[in-house]
């Protein structure tokens, strides 16, 4: 996608220096467009405990990227596997609950038992990193595609006028390596000239629409209006939003849906007030061993202190102020479930689908065991 | 209700001097308690309009004094009439949709009719100020008693542990004279020994719940917990929430309830999970005229800078920081409206009734013409 008007992924390797890791720092975001060099498998852990970069896609990709830094780093001796086991342990501790870091890690340990060598093996690490980001890429822009008829449809029967998009969270560029999820159909549709205009849930308490989605919409473009998290029933009843699209951190096969917290509200009012209601999912957010996503799917719950505190800029400064009293206690649980009934339909890169069980392995018949 | 230990209200008379009126300084809440003495006319018109009080009950008691205040400045001459009408149109334009402001400064209007010489008008100034400020604490203790049973009944069948209450925005003691609406029945409850604990909405844009209502809570010793607006749906899905109390702007005698945005998601939440949704109001709130909430009830839209900047405490001082890039915009609908269906109850100071027009009217029947 774009960052002032240059074509950007959100890691890459540097163009002049292939032993460094370029990465857009997004603490900084929408306030400051801050790169970052990862020159190291420490700098990759610390970006991502740190949470320089987040969203399951680009961990993942991030995680690929580390392993490569820890392959330049390793020593030509009998201990090298150990040191890259090591290493992908400490990038897996970084973040316990993102599924895609143990995968990309576990990818890469498999590929590097190919290597004769260690430099062959430096090159397998490269491979792999750049094959884990494309693919995330690629995913990402299929199922812009899939999802881009949805809102040809919309746009055809309301005339050409706007479609009214809402979505929760940064489900965006910016949590992938490109395009993103909830993001990737609306792209694709401003791209090809439709009308969009996105309602952007700011998003409490880490502020991801405000400070992320509002910024990667606003820098492809794409007409948008920030709204509190409150206010997408009151849009929904008056005929303001056309269709939701989010992301998913978790889904079961039979068609729960664990997002940010806030997304069962939104597709509460969805349902309320007959609006399509859908999910935009790679397939490897599927968990294909649960089966009641309220039950089962275990709920990170946050410090308090990012319901208590917020960052912000104040005289060119980023600076954080207390919101509450500081003797009252905050809860901060991270995500919630949307039951399948309150779902329309799932967007994945292989398709759309129902979210029931049969709809989804029929797009995974591999599943079926 | 207690500050720092000691019974205040939210506005009263200076004990030594009948003179001086003396509010609390919202503005600096919950960060710092002020309380301001306004000596003019021209002080209430700035308290009420610059927002150092809010909440439609205190800005009705604030018109009465504000008129009493005009009275001790009104010339001894044939203008005074002039002089206290002029007085009265002042205080309703600093809150055009405050209902109550105008409704106080026509009670005083009246009243002053039966005065025969400018002191003993003001005298009358004095006591109608006062009759309004006792009645709306009246109203609020009566919404109190009458919601009580509600509490102590679901207390009885968890075997007394924590009723646990959601509660959005700040229908509270600061948003009237005394007790408040949603929180009057929670802290008659309180008071009678009744474990409670109140899941404390922060209600975005302007954080209500986050600054006001967990402050007056923890003033009066209530167990609570500050939460994102984006979370009780995810309670009240796992059993966390018995009930929820909020109060109402503006309620059709049908039932439907406008109330600060983001009320209706917790409506459809509570209906979802089978959770009762009570809306406690003083019947003054009641507009006798609107039978469809949805479609005649006029939603404020209020200025994007409440969505884009928030206030908080940051070394000692209150800072304003920014939240999202600067160039995108933010829409900021003020009130929602919540369809009668998905309320359980209405309580009102003459006691509880169902959200339709038979059950209101029956308990109101002077309306019925």
């Amino acid at each position: 996608m774009n960052v002032n008007g240059k074509n950007s992924r959100t890691l890459w390797l540097k163009a002049d220096d292939e032993q460094i890791v370029q990465v857009i720092d997004q603490r900084h975001l929408p306030h400051h467009f801050v790169v970052e060099d990862l020159r190291s498998l420490d700098d990759m852990v610390m970006a991502i405990r740190d949470m320089h970069l987040r969203g399951a896609g680009l961990i993942g990709a991030a995680a690929g990227f580390g392993m490569y830094l820890a392959a330049l780093e390793a020593p030509h001796d009998s201990s090298y596997d150990h040191f890259m086991k090591e290493a992908g342990l400490r990038l897996q501790a970084t973040r316990p609950t993102a599924v895609n870091l143990s995968w990309a890690v576990d990818q890469q340990l498999k590929a590097l038992q190919a290597g004769k060598s260690p430099s062959e093996k430096t090159t397998i690490a490269l491979n792999t990193a750049q094959v884990i980001a494309d693919s995330d890429a690629e995913s990402c822009r299929q199922i812009g595609q899939h999802g881009l008829p949805l809102i040809e449809a919309i746009s055809r029967s309301k005339g050409g006028a706007p479609v009214n998009i809402l979505t929760h969270c940064n489900a965006g560029w910016l949590a992938f390596v490109d395009y993103g999820t909830a993001t990737a159909p609306i792209y694709a549709a401003h791209q090809k000239g439709i009308a969009v205009h996105v309602w952007v849930d700011e998003t409490r308490p880490r502020n991801q629409g405000a400070s992320l989605t509002a910024w990667e919409l606003g820098q492809q473009g794409v007409p948008h209006t920030i709204i509190t998290d409150n206010a997408g029933g009151h849009l929904m009843q008056h005929g303001l939003v056309d269709l939701v699209i989010v992301g998913s951190d978790r889904t079961t096969f039979t068609g729960d849906v664990a997002n940010k917290i806030g997304t069962y509200l939104k597709a509460l009012a969805a349902k309320d007030n007959d609006i399509p209601f859908y999910v935009a999912l790679p397939s490897s957010t599927i968990d294909w061993e649960l089966e009641d996503g309220l039950r089962q799917i275990p709920i990170e719950q946050r410090g308090e202190e990012e319901v208590k505190y917020i960052e912000g800029l104040c005289d060119g400064e980023i600076r954080k102020v207390l919101l509450a009293p500081e003797d009252s206690p905050a809860a901060n649980f991270a995500f919630d479930v949307t039951p399948a009934r309150l779902v329309t339909a799932l967007i994945t890169e292989r398709g759309i689908c129902k979210p029931d069980k049969q709809s989804i392995l029929a797009l995974f018949p591999e599943r079926k065991s």
